[in-house]
């Protein structure tokens, strides 16, 4: 197949990285920047630097950038776009992005099938790209109109790189799931590093802090939009949040030992029946 | 050195196991049920099964139990500790246990040097120890009413175990800096995985789901019991967090990119000054 990979930061970077390694595909990177396509085709990552005239010959187009420079890529590059083509995103909502998709789709022609790669790290760019970023991660499918040749299609090629878990949902279920396993957890990072007492941690910490607070390293930019995009479902996690930490809160305040350890033990449960 | 270890669970283990693999000392155990004595007598970890006698000859006791457990082994074996012997414990708070213990050292004439190890797993008991829990590790020392000599003593006694850090400071710093760094991950911890999401979060999650969740899986009577030994600052520290929850959660209701955005820079600026 010919590939093109648009926007070669980490995630992007990682499956140009990840196909040249598992696979024989063809893979041309585009870029808003100069640096990482050079990077990326001195180190094999990609085989050439494109333009939008290789969207003509494209048997995929995977789509790398933040969730609203994915839908602008597609408004401005439509028309160059091979109608046998499959598009993909790697967007972390899907709410927000799947209708615009579905809607270009159907003006331009080709396929749109949405999936979310579960995997990241703290840093970000080309430079922390790693072709074996996706090994035993999930790849959520998120189909929107596509058919199931399509669907298969896409989860078929993104288990040859690595993701060993391609969970097929729609759109509202994954922004909730999502809302859930990887918002709540930044956004607790970020409000636990606010503490006044945080900066003098060194030599008080130990694994539990440096576990939290590991994704409080964040791209303030991207997590911006990503949880403005996942209002309803975000803002639902976070009052459950909020209302179960109270309540621990409580038991401490109140002296409630048993109601303190109730608590606690209805948490471990959680854990041991999830095998975890 | 005679060493006595009272309570052979992962932290009095752990400290068994780790003073035969680095130094010379004798290590008697003592502990309630007799399993982990048989244990910890099968695998070296200690030289002989102890009992309230070779307190007499213990150069070192280290109290391996929780923090009232603690306090009643030194109040029911007082007249059995040598006047020259070093007393500590591992307890994760210090504002109770610290009066008491120099009460009773003042009575029974040892001297008493609190610690608290900063390492430990989500999994309990002998069979969790591990002779390098403590390698690279901060050991908080809290001195009470010792004098530099014993500090230093205890202080470079842990050194030869593993520990690299060994802060010392009174027991109301340990209690606030342990509010933040420990206790309210493991608060966080528990309050996430009580969400009704959480049990189908498999296929949805990676890195950040499982490492803000790994502490759920807690020892519910241990932490109950440190939670409400140091309920002000644990309870002022979740206040602090909750606030800081809030005002993102507002931020995100509001569509407040602007200030969203500046909430999570905050965030990752404590992190990229810290250097982690």
């Amino acid at each position: 197949m010919n590939i093109v990979i648009s926007g070669l930061g980490i995630i992007g970077g990682s499956y140009a990285k990840a196909i040249k390694k598992y696979t024989d595909h063809t893979v041309i990177g585009i870029n808003r920047s100069e640096r990482p396509l050079k990077m990326a085709l001195e180190c094999g990552a990609i085989d050439k630097i494109g333009t939008k005239e290789d969207l003509k010959t494209a048997d995929m187009l995977i789509l790398g950038t933040f969730p609203m420079a994915a839908v602008e890529f597609i408004e401005k590059n439509g028309d160059y776009i091979n109608k046998n083509c499959i598009v993909t995103d790697t967007c972390g909502i899907k709410g927000k992005i799947c209708p615009e998709m579905v809607r270009l789709s159907e003006k331009y022609g080709f396929t749109f099938v949405g999936t979310h790669p579960m995997a990241g790290k703290e840093t970000n760019g080309f430079e922390s790209a790693d072709a074996d970023l996706f090994v035993n991660a999930s790849c959520i499918i998120v189909p929107c109109k596509a058919d199931n040749t399509a669907v298969t299609f896409v989860s078929d090629f993104v288990r040859t790189i690595g993701f060993t878990q391609t969970p097929v949902v729609t759109p509202q279920v994954h922004d909730r799931m999502i809302a859930f396993t990887s918002q709540v957890p930044h956004v607790m990072a970020c409000a636990y590093v606010l503490s006044p007492v945080c900066k003098n941690h060194k030599g008080f910490s130990a694994g539990s802090y440096r576990d939290v607070s590991r994704v409080a390293k964040i791209n303030a930019k991207l997590w911006t939009e990503l949880f403005l995009e996942n209002k309803e479902p975000l803002t639902a996690e976070l009052d459950t949040l909020i209302d179960n930490l109270t309540q621990i809160r409580n038991s401490i305040a109140n002296n409630d030992d048993q109601g303190l350890c109730k608590q606690l033990q209805m948490s471990r449960q959680v854990k041991e029946e999830l095998k975890e």
